[in-house]
C-alpha cells in the first residue's frame, strides 16, 4: 500500500468527470487522497482504502465542495498603462475617433507597454494573478499582443516566463504577435506579418517561450490569408494555434483555425453552422468570453444552440484586457455565462475546468480522477450551481495547486 | 491650535464635494487631518497648518487616491437559504410557475428565513458585510422583508441592530414588512397590510429598530393605495419613508413616495417625466440598481436624461437578494452603472458616495469635507474613474472608519 500525502475527507466532490453519469460528476459524501502533488485515489468515503491515520494529514471539508482549481484559458493580463481617462471621455461622448486621434485606444497600451521593463510588467500581471487566485484559479493562459514588434514580444514572453517561475497559478504562454498592426505598420499589414512569421515566430520557437500562438482574424484586425500565413509557420515550428475568430463578423477564422486542428476558437458570436461543424470535427474547443460580450454591449449572442448540438466543448474565460474586458474575475464569468449566454451552472464550471484545460491541449487537470493534478479548489457552498449563481460573496474555503496548500 | 490623531500626506482627495468646481471635488497634492473620528482639516499640501508631528501619526499615500468610503444604500442582506438549485433550473427550461408549484422563488427564501435564528442571520450577513468592507464599502442600509410576519419581520430588525453592535460597517436598518405577501395571506393584501400598519410598524417605532421603511409597489407587489397606507401610518409614527417603485410598470410610486418627502425611490426604470418632477421638487434620490436589471435582463432603461435635466441626485446600489441580484459587490455596480446605463465615472461615484448618503438622510457622510466622519478609502489608481472602468483587481490600500484603520 502507497501512503498518500494528505486525506480530505467528509467532501462532496463535482468532479467533472464526464465518464460519470450525475451531473457534475458529483461523489456526494466522499474522500480524495494525493500522492506527489497528483490525485492517487478519489471515491465514496465508505470505499476509502486504508491508510495510516497517525503518519498521514487528514483534512476534513466538513461536507463542503471539492472542484478542479478553476482555469482561466484566455486573458490578456500583461499590460501597462490603463484606459481608464478614456472610458470617462467616451462616456462624456466623445468618438472612438476623437480618442485614436489623439493616441489613445490599444496604440496608448502598446506605447506604456513598450516603456515598461520586465519588473513593472511582471507587478501588474503579478496583481491580476493574485485576484484570480483569490477567487480559486489555479491555471492561466496568459498572451502577449500589447508589444508588437520583436524585442517588445519576447519581453513580455520573458514575463510570462518569470511569472511561471514565481506565481503559484500554473502560466501557459500564448504568442500573439499578430494581435494588431503596430502603429509604424499602419497600411502595410502583410509586411508586418512578415515579421510575425519570419522574425518573431522562430525566435519564439527557439526560445520555447510559448506553447500556442493565436491571431486576431477580423475585419478590424488581421485577414483570414494573413491568419493562415501565421498558422502555417506557426505550425511548421511545431506550435499549436488558436485564433481570436468571429467576434464582429464572420471571417471564416473558425474554420481556417479548425482546419490547422487548433486549440480553440474563441469569442465566435458570428460564428454560422458550418464553422461549427469544423470545429465538431477538429476537436477545437470554443472558447465564450461573456466578459467582453458585455463591456462592448453586444447583441448577437454566440451560437450556443449550435454547439450543443454538434457537441463542440465550451469553455468560458475573462478574457481580461484594459480595451474591451476590463473585469479580471472568472466568477463572474460564470454568472454571466449563465445570465447573459443562458449556459447552465453545469456548463460554465465545465467551462472553467474540463473544457478550459482542454482548450489549452492540457490532459492532467480540469478533472478530479487518479492521475491528474491535485489542483482543487474547496468551497462553501450548498450545491455546485452556486458558484454560478451566486457573486461577490467570498466563498472560497481553501485552494492547493499540485497537492499543496496555497490559500486558506 | 488643536492636534490632529491622525494626519495623510502626499494624497489625491476626490472629496465629491459639489461646492468645489473640479471633476470629483478633486484636490491634487493634498492632505487631510482627523480629529476624534472627523474630518478637522483638508486642502492641498502646501496649505496645510503646522501640527506637532513627533506626536501625531502622519499616513503617507504616495500619492494614491482617497475617496468618501462607499455608501450601499439598498440591500436586502437579511435572509437565509440560496435559491441556486432553482437558478440552475431555470436556465435548464423549468417555468417560474412551476418552480413556484414546487415552493420555490421568495416563498423558499421566507420559509429558510423564518426558520432561521439570529445567529444563522448574523452570521450569513456578516459574511456579505465583510465581502463589502474589501472593496471599500462603509455604510450600508439592510432591508428586512424575508420574514414577513411580525414576530420574524421584528428578528431581522434585531439582528441589524446586532450588525450595527459587532461588524465596523455603519448598518442603517430599513423596516420592509410590506416587501411579498406572505403565502398564509394569499388572496388577502389588504389584512396583510393592515397587520404590517396596525401591529408591525408600531412595534419598529417602539423599539427604535429603523431609521426607515420602504415598501415594494408594483403589480406583483403592493397597490399604490396599500403603499398609502403604509407610508401614513409611517409617517404618522415619525419614521421616513422610500419605494421600490417603477421597477417592472409605472405603478406611480415614484410620485407617492415623492408626496410623502420620501428618502428615495429604487430601480424606477419605468418612470415618466412627472414622476422625475416630482423627485426633483420632493428632494427625493433616485437610487438605481445595475445589479437587478443586468441580472434580469431588463432592457428599459431608467430615465438617466430626465433625472440629469431636472437634477435629481443619482445614487447606485447592489440591491444584493437572492432572487434578482445575488451580486453582492458594490465595485461591480459602478463598472455596471457605466456599462449598462451610460453613467459617467464621475456620477457613479457620486451615487456611492455622496448622493447614496442623502439616499438614506446622512448628512454627516459621502463628502470629504470638515466635521464630516473620517470614512474613507485609500486606492491604488490613477485617477478615480478607474473605480468604475477596472473590475476585480484589488486596489483598496486602506480603509478608515470614523478615523480608525479597519482594513490594510
Ligand atoms: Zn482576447
Ligand atoms: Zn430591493
Amino acid at each position: 500500500m502507497i501512503e498518500p500525502d494528505l486525506v480530505i475527507t467528509d467532501v462532496n466532490l463535482a468532479t467533472m468527470d464526464g465518464e460519470r453519469s450525475a451531473p457534475y460528476g458529483m461523489i456526494e459524501q466522499g474522500a480524495i487522497m494525493i500522492k506527489e502533488g497528483m490525485i492517487s485515489w478519489l471515491g465514496l468515503q465508505a470505499d476509502m482504502p486504508a491508510f495510516d491515520a497517525l503518519a498521514t494529514p487528514v483534512h476534513s471539508a466538513k461536507g463542503a465542495w471539492l472542484t478542479p482549481g478553476l482555469i482561466d484559458c484566455h486573458t490578456h493580463i500583461l499590460f501597462a498603462g490603463d484606459r481608464a481617462t478614456e472610458f470617462e471621455q467616451r462616456l462624456q461622448g466623445v468618438s472612438y475617433q476623437q480618442i485614436a486621434q489623439q493616441g489613445g485606444g490599444i496604440a496608448s497600451t502598446v506605447r506604456a507597454t513598450r516603456e515598461a521593463d520586465h519588473e513593472t510588467l511582471f507587478v501588474n500581471a503579478k496583481g491580476r494573478l493574485n485576484s484570480l487566485l483569490r477567487e480559486g484559479v489555479t491555471t492561466v493562459e496568459s498572451k502577449t499582443g500589447y508589444g508588437l514588434d520583436t524585442e517588445n514580444e519576447l519581453k513580455l514572453l520573458e514575463v510570462n516566463k518569470l511569472l511561471a517561475e514565481h506565481h503559484p497559478i500554473d502560466i501557459h504562454s500564448t504568442f500573439l504577435g499578430a494581435h494588431a498592426l503596430p502603429p509604424e505598420y499602419k497600411g502595410q499589414a502583410d509586411a508586418y506579418i512578415d515579421i510575425v512569421c519570419d522574425e518573431m515566430l522562430p525566435r519564439v520557437a527557439e526560445l520555447n517561450l510559448a506553447s500556442a500562438v493565436d491571431v486576431f482574424c477580423e475585419n478590424v484586425g488581421f485577414s483570414y490569408e494573413q491568419t493562415r500565413r501565421v498558422f502555417d509557420a506557426a505550425t511548421k515550428l511545431g506550435l499549436k494555434v488558436k485564433c481570436h475568430a468571429e467576434q464582429l463578423s464572420n471571417q471564416k477564422g473558425t474554420e481556417l483555425v479548425a482546419e490547422f486542428a487548433g486549440l480553440s476558437a474563441d469569442h465566435i458570436e458570428y460564428l454560422d453552422e458550418s464553422g461549427v461543424v469544423a470545429m465538431a470535427n477538429a476537436g477545437t474547443v470554443a472558447v465564450l468570453l461573456p466578459g467582453a460580450f458585455y463591456f462592448l454591449r453586444e447583441t448577437q449572442l454566440p451560437p450556443l444552440e449550435l454547439l450543443r448540438k454538434h457537441k463542440v466543448p465550451m469553455a468560458i474565460a475573462s478574457d481580461f484586457n484594459p480595451g474591451t474586458a476590463p473585469l479580471c474575475s472568472l466568477r463572474l464569468m460564470l454568472n454571466m455565462g449563465c445570465t447573459l449566454f443562458r449556459m447552465t451552472p453545469e456548463e460554465t464550471l465545465q467551462g472553467v475546468t474540463c473544457h478550459a484545460a482542454k482548450a489549452l491541449g492540457l490532459s492532467d487537470r480540469g478533472v478530479l480522477k487518479v492521475g491528474m493534478r491535485a489542483d482543487f479548489a474547496l468551497w462553501d457552498i450548498s450545491h455546485p450551481a452556486q458558484l454560478s449563481y451566486q457573486f461577490g460573496v467570498n466563498d472560497l474555503l481553501n485552494l492547493w495547486i499540485l497537492g499543496k496548500l496555497t490559500q486558506n
